[in-house]
């Protein structure tokens, strides 16, 4: 058995049985025992950024971590910006980054580069192999990494002669470590703050964004007369009919303070202190008032349903079925506005619908108008890297299948990983996007705004997209996913309503 | 005088004019400050990987730094690949990365990453401005380090309030230094390898592929029984009628040992010593023969032009005409062929023309075939991080108005920098873009075949780019750039004799 195929048992072995690959010469004994050993599913991507996208999805929906196969520096470094935001989403991703052989690397041929380097500043766990016989046991450290609750970013360099030489070694794989709970104290703590009549706000975040945790946290909030809001970026929220309707932090900076104004203390639940997104001249940072308390009831590394449940027991909270959103919408018609297209989206989404949100600034007020939909999930992206959005709906689609994604798109951000459209269409994914089409980088033309008046033609040309205009029905067929455009809400609902209904992608640009 | 507008009243005196944008929030007071002040040319990309590819042929072609605007670590992050080769090419850029306000960094907002790490690989000076007052100094450094010979990636990290505060000061930037020559005992010392009667090879690189240095090169290496070679991958390279007529190191192991085999001493002029592109098993590395002497003339950091004049005047090498390659060829007829689609571009590309090769695999026969072409410059990916050709061609269309670039792209390559054809068509620059659509990671399919027999279903689909088949012509017209598919040399001729003719871009998918 060579390194490559101890690699690959062990993954199989640690229950890892799916890469996004976009591989390069140095990875081809990977490829090779890939090809040889049954039981990997292997999904090509024509971009890195798919793939670690893909990865960050396919681990919001799992709860486990997916395999990358990168090329060298270059490659993960493609990838880099979206293992910043799947480290942000605290997803577990297993990278294999191939490299040089070990005795080619001091002779600096071109595509030699400093892969630690580029590795480090998103992952928790940075390694590279030695030799074929350590390949197997540097996998199984590297998935247990990856695993560490709630997920983490694991990165393995594999210098091709260790994939290639004789000797490899599959390892076994400790299995996951389930999460700490909050001490008791600590629950004790949060019950005597929720009992002391100081307006108190329940911040909830990662792990506790689930259909229960939630529950419990929304019987606690109604009990003891608390506000409940979520992290203003959820890797994945509970959301529809029969969930609890709750509103996130808004991203505008003000929008921020006004949540928290008037509130004496925050309980974080799996979530981190509120902060704004960027700094604004003479406004402060964070979120809260001056002399609020931050008090922490679980960490994200903890176990956030069963700190919500003991606080819950605690202060007695008896469990409350969540607000009835009222009946679901008619879909609507007329021209297009976000509210119509939310309301749109909860007439029209399926029954356990996978939303992905890259819709920036056009999507702020999304979440009012899909309460009474059916149950679904929504995504959003987490670390700010904007360019998810196509990737995340690739992972999602791979991770559930059987569950209709849609991603809402805005344009800019999709033109930094279009080449996700092809493996849609190539793994025949049941995903439709739909593409935001205001042509701009509207959310700079509001910061701008911000930053002084009269913005001239130079700043607003760094801000528009219709110069010229991108045709996104040619680009989805471009890549082989069937597409339209809508102009009304009318046309929305058509194109929405027929691709739901049909297997494989589907796009719908939306003039907005 | 805020912080930012320092930054942009030093570039502009340091005579750095041109700066490839993708702005975010944090950079928006940079943006302003481009607005205000007159005589910067920003060109929006709407993927980093664009905004740094067309940096470094910008500097090829120029000479002159670029100016890159990036958006925190991520927007940094997906640069790097490009960064990468353009370090490779030894292209001078001065990146301006955006980050969180020094204040707000500590609150670890989404976006705020690593970005010294993610810097560092590919750059050769990194620096953090402090304060509005240092951003002139810390901008003129980055510029004294872009410039340094023949040219390094250098990144300053912009915090938002040290671009929005008052208190900006222009810096003096120093003139650029120019590049040592050998010295005497070194010109003695090769003359006098030239002269032992041993098989000998020089081996030229950089800044040594000009039009002067090689015919010098060319003279010497006829009036000693020398061998010429070049790198395997120059960054620009003059070529056409009256240039010399040389051939690259290949990228196939076994030919490259080849055209060493029986050299006895390697001359280096500002190239590194020949070195496989990948380790194979069983198989060396150095491609020079055991025992071989390498002498390096000079290094790249050196004057290959001094360099070579004073070895011609040292042997008495008189000046010789480059050899004669024959008749232009008319333009070819019938099937597609690697030598057909070589005749077609030297029968009609026009004097002066700009050549980007990210053929890959489909280009390795391209050279012998175009010798007899007018005058043109023939610019390669340096670093081996395919996805760079789309944006090349959008920085020298800049870096040399006036001059048609063509660009012969390898369709998987192509995939990695889509984008770039949006800016392409918004800045209406001279490119003609042919896609070699072989429908596959052909390199790779090659690849593999070195590593075992009989690929199976698996190996196979992860090269495999037809299923579905990318439709060039939607995709380009997607971003605005017309279009035309051929799939006979005849097609190719009329589709690229009509695109040479007229202003603009344009793109050809080739099915080879």
């Amino acid at each position: 058995m060579n390194g490559a195929e101890s690699l690959v048992h062990t993954l199989l072995q640690a229950g890892i049985d799916t890469v996004f690959a976009n591989p390069g010469t140095s990875e081809m004994h990977f490829v090779a025992a890939l090809d040889r050993i049954p039981g990997m599913r292997c999904v090509l991507c024509l971009d890195e950024t798919v793939v670690t996208g893909a990865a960050d999805a396919y681990y919001r929906m799992t709860g486990k971590p997916a395999a990358t196969l990168l090329h060298c520096g270059p490659g993960l470094a493609n990838g880099v910006a979206n293992l910043h935001n799947a480290r942000r989403a605290r997803s577990g991703v297993v990278n294999i980054v191939g490299d040089q052989a070990t005795y080619h690397r001091p002779l600096d041929a071109p595509l030699t580069s400093n892969v630690e380097g580029i590795a480090r500043p998103v992952s928790a766990f940075v390694r590279r192999t030695e030799s074929a016989a350590s390949v197997g046991a540097d996998v199984a450290a590297t998935v247990a990494a990856a695993r560490r609750f709630p997920g983490q970013i694991a990165t393995l360099i594999l210098p091709a002669d260790t994939a290639w030489e004789e000797g490899g070694v599959i390892a076994q794989t400790s299995a996951p470590v389930a999460p700490e709970t909050a001490a008791q104290t600590t629950i004790e703590a949060a019950a005597a703050l929720l009992r002391n009549g100081r307006p108190t706000l329940l911040l909830l975040g990662g792990a506790a964004l689930g259909e229960v945790p939630m529950r419990a946290a929304w019987s606690i909030a109604r009990h003891c007369g608390a506000k409940l809001r979520l992290e203003r970026s959820p890797a994945r929220l509970a959301r529809g009919r029969g969930r609890v309707q709750a509103e996130r932090i808004p991203y505008p900076i003000d929008q921020g303070f006004a949540v928290f104004a008037g509130t004496e203390q925050v309980i974080l639940i799996n979530a981190t202190p509120p902060v704004s997104f960027f700094a604004y001249p003479g406004k402060r940072g964070v979120l809260t008032p001056e002399g609020c308390e931050i008090f922490v009831l679980s960490t994200p590394e903890q176990d956030a349903t069963a700190a919500l449940a003991a606080l819950a027991q605690r202060l007695g909270a008896p469990d409350l079925p969540p607000a009835d959103p009222g009946p679901r919408p008619d879909a609507p018609q007329g021209a297009i506005t976000p509210e119509g297209v939310a309301q749109s989206l909860a007439a029209l989404m399926p029954e356990q619908a996978i939303i992905i949100d890259e819709a920036i600034s056009y999507g702020r007020g999304f979440f009012p108008g899909t309460h009474a939909a059916p149950p679904h999930d929504w995504l959003m992206l987490v670390g700010g890297a904007i360019g998810e959005g196509i990737p995340l709906a690739v992972g999602a689609a791979i991770g559930a299948p059987g569950r209709r994604v849609i991603a809402l798109q805005g344009d800019g951000s999709a033109m930094y990983s279009l080449a996700g459209l092809w493996t849609q269409a190539r793994e025949r994914l049941d995903v439709t996007t739909i593409i935001l089409a205001n042509r701009k980088y509207a959310i700079l033309v509001g910061e701008l705004a911000g930053v002084g008046a009269n913005p001239g033609r130079t700043a607003l040309d760094m801000m528009d997209l219709s110069n010229p205009v991108l045709d996104w029905c040619q680009l989805a067929g471009g890549m082989g996913v069937p597409a339209a455009r809508a102009a009304s809400l009318d046309a929305l609902n058509v194109a929405l309503a027929a691709s739901v209904a049909r297997p494989g992608p589907f796009l719908i640009e939306l003039l907005v």
